[in-house]
């Protein structure tokens, strides 16, 4: 397993067109036998979040309204042209249409293939999230230090 | 051939400044004697369309539409401070007053210099468009495996 | 010297979160004793700018008034929910409040750390901009193939 080829991901954004690359780069990076790992931080906490509409978490009012206004999974705008949520709900059925695999389908493929989820831990801090506030899926909470160990030696992208 | 240092990029985003970086850095690569990869996906796409401006392709209605929203190379928006297309155009000319090179202008060295071209095939689905909807120069239309295989072993990089 | 890992970020964005997000792993990256390699361009410009609010820099009309609209490190947007630079403010404010570093904090740790920082000859041209506008951090203004040949080797960042 040492010498299994990487490829990471920091999950910044939590833009609906930039999850649906993300996550077919993991799916098709798992397929291929790497070992994936993706880091979510700041707004791509909107997509492993448990509640995946617009409901606030977070232990303070700040931070309840701040992750109110991101909402979740449910609810990721597009990058551009977005138009008030209704494009992403558009492009989710053209994707449909075609047979392309969705957000939705995209994320339970990648963990199936044994994708690594982490949730980043300074940006949980500031908007008040904790593990118990995302899918069961993520693997930990870890810190920017613990990721960079993570990723070295392989190939990582900033999404 | 083989030893060839790689440079890839995923160019997602379709703003006319990240097109500008995108290229300089391809185009800078490949006078550096990098074998270097461009994967053009979503609003990237526009970029290598053959119609230029906004006029629908793909086919079905809704592809169309969306086409004819994304626009084409000569209507990149800007990333920020876009002002409907006033700023690109603006930028355009404060670089060609300097001497740097334009967007069309280092396509057209990266081209020149050996940049491999290539587009996504799932967001091609998606947008229902296909090879003879793009510029000659794009080598093929290759899915996200095989781009993966392609920049193994180099720098890549997500725009 | 030579054999200490490199870690390097294009700083394309001058997003309030994703300078955010580039020092943080800058700092991190530096602390973990990584050769840490940060090339500001475009917007990025604004983060390195002396001028640190909106004030018109550069050498011509268009330039000065592009640098005005661009401002500096003290308006910095969100990428989301900016709401007029209310949320940056927010955001400040709920790291403070949660003892996270702020942009500020993250950019003077980063330096300390011995973090290198260059600004993007070419962006400079087109903005009118030159080494005196800058932080006088910035170690020089260099073009993309020095900064490719910087990070060569190393694992590098489009943020």
């Amino acid at each position: 397993m040492a010498n299994k080829k990487k490829f990471s991901i920091i999950v910044f954004s939590g833009d609906y067109d930039k999850a649906f690359a993300a996550f077919t780069l993991a799916s098709g990076a798992a397929a291929l036998n790497y070992e994936v790992n993706l880091f979510f931080t700041f707004f791509g906490l909107n997509i492993i979040k448990k509640q995946r509409g617009h409901k606030g978490l977070g232990d303070g009012f700040l931070s309840r309204f701040f992750n109110f206004l991101m909402g979740g999974r449910n609810n990721l705008p597009l990058s551009r042209l977005n138009f008030g949520g209704l494009s992403p709900i558009l492009l989710g059925g053209l994707a449909k249409k075609r047979n392309v695999a969705s957000v939705d389908e995209l994320i339970d493929a990648s963990i199936k293939l044994g994708v690594n989820l982490y949730a980043c831990e300074t940006a949980g801090v500031i908007l008040g999230l904790n593990k118990d506030d995302y899918i069961p899926e993520i693997k930990s909470v870890i810190g920017v230090a613990s990721f960079l160990e993570l990723q070295e030696g392989g190939q990582t992208l900033f999404i």
